[in-house]
């Protein structure tokens, strides 16, 4: 692909200017039209050192409205971004609905400096091209367009143009020694660009490589590739074609295997479950610290029937917890602004650290729970989210060598009536209990398919669901902290 | 004040578990009343490495609903932080109305630290406690209870406190060299804090100083302390007390003068113009590689007259800058996430790091101009607003060591109406007028009226306000361009 490019293309001199003026007014009118069509833009640029990757953002955002793009000067990763999972910052910079977002530079750089170094934290390249994949096909199934772009110049171009650089008293300080290792190392780099380039060329997010020896050639091949591909999908959005295939089915399971009671197997009295959770909470005091201490990051997921006692469980588990190693994340339904983005978005962001410890109190596999039962995304959405979660924990266990622990609150229906009656009841605590409560009572059986649904698609073999029966209170915390000391031990 | 103290005082073992038990029923329902009251609250720790911070912390969060608060460790800045303003991570961790955020360790820390290093970028320790009490009063002014701990203990308890901690196979890795180095300048910060605290022990944000050898002692004073000042607020806040008094009327001049003209002194050719802005674009070009090189962060904030022609100055003035060192911010009205802190939160957030352009396309003026005219806000916000604009550009300007540029683009009433008239009649501009824009019109002597006044009371020596005279379009961009220009070559 790169070795077969014919690098001496030239655009035609007279033409040059009123072909782009003619693009840059198209691409802005589209820009326009996407906006309306809430349809998000991600435009990534790739390419050598000095190829023009700076000269050709700056043509396409001059034909752009300010309010509507946002760009990414993709660097190396801050101290903070390190400590993430792979893509966990570009997660957070993936545009909202109707908007456009630039990389100058993006996770292929990322990936390809990482590989070049032998600084990857995985055991594959291949990992690294999954990963980028599986993160682009998710961005494109929820309406995303992705076009791709690397600017392509020969090793002796290159050489020619840091030495220009170098004269120029202004550009001079950007010519450093690293650089000119870079470019010694051209040759070595190439295949490696070349593999990144051809695996993940897809149909979802196709790359286009733009041979950059003469800029204006360069600038007309990503106009006219860029806008092709915007009319083309502003075109089919217009005649309501678009994202609506069914996902395909994929390990959708007969029946769920993973068992729910609410009443445990044994039973204990409340002293002898008072006393077991004393020392449960002093020994994971200690696994708090080990973890913090190495660096590991462990994400725990509360999820069960209204009433299960999840904020309680959440309190006990945390109890001799130091505050400053783990957050409690607690899920509300999406606000405005979190519903323009992908809706895995708002989660990752709050993604744990090496050495915190996330408790969500409601998670992601609401998606699967309420908003299902409720209609707030269409089956498309959650049928399509099975996959997408199990996606998006394996890419966090296998970038960040943490744990996921998930639990499923179990009580039985009538246990639920007894607890919001004691909550209507009790001035203290009847803010707990609102009509939407009822409400999602009323809705009992819808849920229970729901959730036997989410528990046989996404109790993965690396992130399996642990099902805590709650109608003992006492009990489900003794076994909810037993299960998340005995990940904690495994990840040490 | 810390030398003076008992710090042998001891609480009652008996009474204690019942004590702490009842302050933290009390401070969950406080919760749950400043929750609805919508009243933000700041809880900041301070103190001597091992007095306890993360002991208190603990004792605090426990008796919250975690929806409700958000804890921050304050460590060392990152990267990206230090090459901000001291202040612009911390106006970040606010908290929303309604909420609480605690701080375990805070701007002080920071503040003392740098001291202490002698890191300090600026010229002394009274512009810091400035910045500190400006920073606070206007979250006071805005509602928020602000209430802080100094953990208090002798030199001889740290030193054993740090050995215990050695001995302990869990913790020892704490306690680094630089942790005992800190410990043997005890004496030497000592006078420091003292006079940190206070100058910084204000009616809008007091210190408690705490006893902390006596671990129950300390946290029965904390909560003491901390649920007598919510309970406090609480009821005032019921009473219909609170933040409603009027301003202190500073400065407020009788008359502008920062005279407005539409149209240019002097009149050039369109070809004279379009010339000249040529050539001050490729002089920018240059000088926004020597900002961008040395790091100096420029701040451009754009407001004018509907049709005023603010896109296409921001257009032309960059368009030979790097895309990848300079921002456009565009300024709409604020998202209801945006509402739920002090308003001037949003702007901060974008503020320019190091070697930065950010350009604000409207900006934090708005709240001294549609926000008054539309009555958006109350009068003792915008009345208030024109004090904290010229302490946040303060701040900023010795913060950073950066810029601010500060356009109005006038235009004549008559422009405005041809300008609209022309929008109107042309399909590509059409988009660009909505009935927003007829509205504001009609309320142009009201605009006017408040346009004077804050010409007046925010065109300070150090962040002044330059009228361009913008009926001529060419004119305008020339004249922004130049100031520009001139404002940049004074920060080199």
């Amino acid at each position: 692909m790169l070795d077969k490019l014919d690098l001496k293309k030239t655009a035609d001199e007279k033409s040059y200017e009123k072909t782009l003026e003619s693009y840059k007014e198209r691409l802005g009118i589209l820009q326009r039209t996407l906006h309306d069509q809430k349809v998000p833009v991600i435009i990534v640029f790739e390419g050598w050192n000095t190829a023009g990757i700076t000269m050709a953002v700056h043509e396409i955002v001059h034909a752009l409205d300010p309010r509507g793009y946002a760009l990414h000067a993709i660097e190396k990763p801050a101290q903070e971004e390190r400590a993430r999972p792979f893509l966990w910052r570009f997660w957070l910079r993936i545009p909202a609905r109707g908007r456009i977002a630039l990389f100058a530079r993006s996770w292929y750089s990322r990936a390809i400096s990482e590989e070049m170094q032998k600084h990857t934290w995985e055991k594959s390249l291949k990992s690294r091209i999954d990963q980028i994949n599986t993160f682009e096909r998710q961005l494109h199934d929820d309406g995303t367009v992705m076009v791709k772009f690397f600017l392509h110049i020969s090793k002796e171009e290159q050489k020619l143009r840091l030495e220009e650089r170098e004269r120029n008293p202004l550009t001079a300080w950007l010519v450093t020694p690293a650089i000119w290792n870079i470019h010694r190392h051209y040759d070595d780099s190439l295949p490696l660009i070349y593999d990144f380039i051809q695996k993940t060329d897809t149909d979802y997010a196709p790359w286009t490589v733009v041979e950059a020896t003469d800029r204006k050639y360069a600038i007309l091949k990503i106009y006219s590739s860029l806008v092709k591909t915007l009319e083309k999908k502003t075109a089919a959005a217009t005649e309501g074609k678009g994202k609506k295939s069914k996902p395909k089915e994929v390990n959708k399971p007969k029946k769920n295997p993973v068992k729910r009671h609410a009443e445990p197997e044994k039973v204990y009295t409340k002293d002898e479950l008072q006393e077991t959770l004393g020392t449960l909470q002093i020994e994971m005091l200690e696994l708090h610290y080990l973890l913090f201490k190495r660096r590991i990051p462990l994400i725990i997921a509360y999820e069960g029937w209204d009433a299960a006692g999840k904020g309680g469980n959440i309190t006990r588990v945390t109890r001799y917890m130091n505050p400053l190693g783990y957050y409690v994340v607690p899920i509300a339904a999406p606000t405005e602004h979190e519903m323009q983005y992908h809706y895995l978005r708002r989660f990752i962001k709050h993604f744990p650290t090496g050495g915190d410890i996330a408790i969500f109190d409601r998670s992601w596999y609401g998606r699967v729970l309420v908003e299902r039962v409720e209609g707030f995304c269409s089956e498309y959405d959650w049928q399509r989210a099975y996959g997408e979660i199990n996606e998006m924990e394996e890419e966090f266990l296998t970038s960040s060598g943490g744990g996921i622990v998930k639990f499923w609150l179990e009580i039985s229906k009538d246990e639920q009536l007894k607890r919001f009656q004691q909550r209507a009841g009790d001035p203290l605590k009847i803010y707990k209990i609102t009509e939407d409560d009822w409400w999602n009572r009323e809705k009992w059986d819808l849920y229970d398919e729901a959730v036997d649904e989410m528990l046989a698609r996404t109790s993965t073999g690396i992130a399996p669901w642990t099902v805590v029966e709650s109608n003992d209170k006492w009990f489900a915390r003794v076994k909810a902290l037993k299960t998340i000391i005995a990940a904690a031990q495994n990840l040490l």
